[in-house]
């Protein structure tokens, strides 16, 4: 038995969905060279992470080794796979290589921050391969809901793997290549020790609708719209941005694209020769001078964020155009868990509007990006891998995924982020758990998900803040009575008092009696001044505030 | 024509799904007499109310006209119609209606505020009725996902209003009465003025299933169970609890119920006769000894609500019981749009415990209990009223009842929250507009959600709270240099200084340049520290905190 081994170890994407960064390695223990499969964000929420700009995977154990690191595949440019390659272009410093399109949008993230323009290398689709330490990596096309999505084919001394990517089986995607089965048939003969495998619609029974079927649903629709017609669905999905288009061309209305990320992505795939013959589009200010039932925008905001274009529209105007009664919006998207309370919010105003929403309740106007429960079972069938690991999913989705694959006769196990699955052995093993987590994007710092800052801000959002200031002389005696500053807290409570009164009385009532010991020792004049303020506010308003105490002593 | 008018006013649950309060008046212009038909909550979440108890209507304006409100008439026992009721009692101080079991429960609420028990009245069904001021008001049976759920006859000197309440046409709904068609079309037939009517579903396009359609499902589905069972559901779903316990039963399990709530309202149940044969249930204790899989486990949390029995069960042990590998979890419910998040959250903590888990995806273990479209049309054919007005729903949901209203021959209007309406005339007509909002219940205290409170909180988890502290002497000379605390902020900046160290540098800088009037001038001198503050925090780490400024003279 060889003392080198194959390991897959997930830092991100795995007991989740969001934040992909998958590690594979070979080599000796402790001496294994690496490469990284993708490096993508999460989004944040209000709930869990107020106020935090956006969601990386903990890198700390990669850049701990970034000298093994030989190199970083992104397999497809959708956020949760490319987001935060610009954000550890310092720290790991190895060379990023995807395809031509994922490559484009991958160099303006690494130009936004100053890194250079040859971080990134465009690689050809398959059978091209990139040597890279001990592995030989070729980007294997297939469907997905963005342009140039790529399974990974990944060749180690101990035999291939193939890392699937996010995709789908369809052989009509509109923009891009169509599923090759031949193609994965192909390069799966020669034997695949495993396949990683996207899990996300594990849960789906039936097999996957192609992109195709949405476009006559979405031309009926527009051909019968008597107003305006505006359309939202994630930019990235450039054929649906295409089918959209095309059904307005054809309705005879002019296209108005709307939306920072909405423009960037069709001068990418325009850019990178993925997407030809798209309709003409006109700017918004010359939209302004077309009747609006000759107009069709196509808006980013399909999950109702605050800022895109389609709130904005929601609220008022956005760049000088106005959606009015009689006008329809739709949504050619679906909305992700946790998103829903932004996009009825729009939903809502542009009813008050007077506009029609439709929005993917019927099914018609939207198909997933991810391959269903029976196209699983149909790349096992093609792959025949030895062992099958399921990522890209929720702890519910890889267990079902795994459950799944044991059904179907393959070896399967359940790897969330911080497992390191030996690959080398007959059977799929866990060789050791590393400690992974999440690193905060807040303003422009990088903080620990643990580091207790926004522990203190979600504690001041549910609590309010008091903050208590007590002067103290030469003596260690009190200058004056202590006084409360309060952020967030009822004014009066039910001695019908201010609160901040009642607070300053009870301090202050304290420190006349509080003992010399107390008041020459920070710690216990503050634990006790907190202790006060949490009392008094809990039977006054019936809350227990976060305290701050600043004592200041006049030295 | 008549100087007297017949006039309906919602002050919550139109424009939104939740805090139902409906207005109804008769009388002389400003000077009509009242009653008014639901006073119910909606729930806070982090996004909006982050910290919040409870959402309350703002009942400001009927406060102000209590001596002209003769009754309340509460239509059924849910949150949203019931829940604040004893929140209001002092302000209101009318007597409160209810059907007996609705009566029970606003009972409980009104002992838990130490409001006298005879606050609330029972009345029986229909054809018995309450004279309240100008109004006679009976409660006319309808089914619901809870028992005895009513709408409301109100007969006034310019005609008969029917409110629906909420409800579904369910002719087998298990517990409690099944639709009565002849009921309603006899009620109906001396024709109705208006019909207030439900619109959650009006966008379900199929007619609604009954209650006894879930139950041979569950009972198959229990029946193969080999772990221990637990199911969830709303505790006020009795006929759902009773199904479930049933179907456990017949499966020769021992039943269980884990929560306050589940025990709470199938006492209710019993107590007020609405609920016989309930199987005989084991305490959680006695669950112990018995076998697992001879265990049925009913247990509140269908919202993956942190501290219910459901989400402590995911997360450990929960009263003894620990659920295991092997096991099932059944969400016999649907979960409601913005709970997503914390739903799916249990649903992976089972997951990783090695609990299937079976939700509603299938659709075979849960019915809604609103009426659908097509029963929404079938109501009005059986009422055939003057004017429908579209409540309970949000501004979309009221908009298309609207239309489906309309395009059945009916007069209808959308009337949102303050908008009151004149339906004495033989068009409906917009009276006034009333300003109408929400309180919360923060702690034990209400305060309006204008108030800024809450904002400030926000505000805080958004971007982090920096006090800054500066001492002046007699002569308003700085006493040492302004010192800073920090609360929810990333500790060290771009410059890799501690933050803390830069701001005091910054302010201190500040101090000793700042002239005489500055330093005289509390406003200004805050003004100032603040924009500092906010400055440096922004260049050293991206965000600009909130910031209080606590000035302290030596006088």
């Amino acid at each position: 038995m060889s003392s080198e081994r194959l390991i897959y170890l997930p830092l991100g994407g795995a007991g989740e969905i969001g934040m992909n960064a998958y590690v594979y390695g070979y080599g000796p223990v402790d001496a294994e060279r690496f490469i990284l499969v993708d490096l993508g964000v999460t989004f944040p929420d209000m709930d869990g992470s107020p106020g935090v700009d956006l969601i990386l995977p903990d890198m700390t154990w990669l850049k701990e080794r970034a000298d093994r690191l030989d190199a970083i595949f992104i397999t497809h440019a959708h956020e949760d796979h490319v987001g935060a390659v610009a954000h550890f272009y310092n720290a790991l410093g190895a060379p990023v290589y995807a395809r031509a399109f994922t490559a484009n949008i991958a160099r303006r993230k690494m130009a936004e921050h100053n890194h250079p323009e040859d971080a990134v290398q465009t690689v050809g689709a398959w059978p091209e391969q990139v040597q890279a330490g001990p592995f030989r990596v070729g980007f294997l096309p297939i469907s997905h809901s963005i342009p140039e999505s790529a399974g990974l084919v990944i060749d180690s001394p101990d035999g291939r793997v193939i890392h699937s990517g996010d995709f789908k089986l369809d052989e009509t995607p509109g923009v891009g290549e169509p599923f090759d089965e031949a193609l994965w048939r192909d390069v799966s003969k020669q034997g695949v020790r495993a396949l990683i495998c996207d899990s996300t619609n594990v849960f789906a029974p039936h097999p996957g609708r192609s992109e195709a079927d949405v476009g006559p649903e979405i031309e009926k629709l527009v051909a019968g719209a008597t107003g305006m017609v505006v359309a939202t669905t994630f930019a990235s999905n450039v054929a649906r941005v295409k089918t959209l288009a095309e059904a307005g061309e054809r309705a005879g209305r002019s296209i108005v694209l709307l939306g920072r990320a909405m423009r960037r992505m069709i001068e990418a795939a325009i850019e990178t020769g993925v997407l030809a013959d798209f309709p003409r589009v006109v700017s918004p200010e010359d939209a302004a001078s077309i009747p609006r039932e000759n107009l069709l925008l196509l808006v980013t905001g399909s999950q109702g964020e605050r800022r895109a274009a389609s709130a904005q529209l929601a609220r008022g105007k956005y760049m000088g155009l106005e959606i009015k009664e009689g006008d329809l919006f739709l949504f050619s998207s679906k909305t992700i868990p946790g998103n829903e309370r932004g996009v009825i919010r729009i939903i809502n105003q542009f009813s008050e509007k007077g506009v029609d929403v439709v929005d993917d309740s019927s099914g018609l106007y939207h198909v997933s990006g991810h391959a269903n429960r029976p196209d699983l079972e149909r790349l096992q069938r093609i792959v025949k891998p030895q062992i099958v690991i399921p990522m890209h999913g929720e702890h519910r989705h890889l267990r079902e995924h795994v459950k799944l694959s044991e059904a179907n006769g393959f070896q399967a196990i359940v790897a969330v982020n911080g497992m390191m699955i030996d690959l080398s052995g007959n059977a799929p093993s866990v060789a050791e758990y590393i400690e992974t987590g999440r690193t905060y994007l807040d303003g422009s710092m990088q903080i620990g998900a643990l580091d207790g800052i926004v522990r203190d801000r979600i504690r001041m959002a549910l609590n309010g803040h008091v903050v208590v200031t007590v002067i103290l002389d030469e003596a260690d005696e009190p200058l004056g009575d202590p006084w409360c500053d309060l952020k967030g807290l009822a004014e009066t409570g039910k001695s019908k008092a201010p609160l901040v009164d009642v607070l300053e009385e009870d301090l202050g009532q304290f420190m006349m009696r509080a003992g010399e010991k107390t008041l020459r020792d920070d710690d216990a004049l503050e634990e006790a001044l907190r202790r006060i303020v949490r009392q008094t506010s809990q039977s006054e308003i019936g809350k227990k505030p976060e305290v701050t105490v600043v004592v200041s002593r006049m030295r």
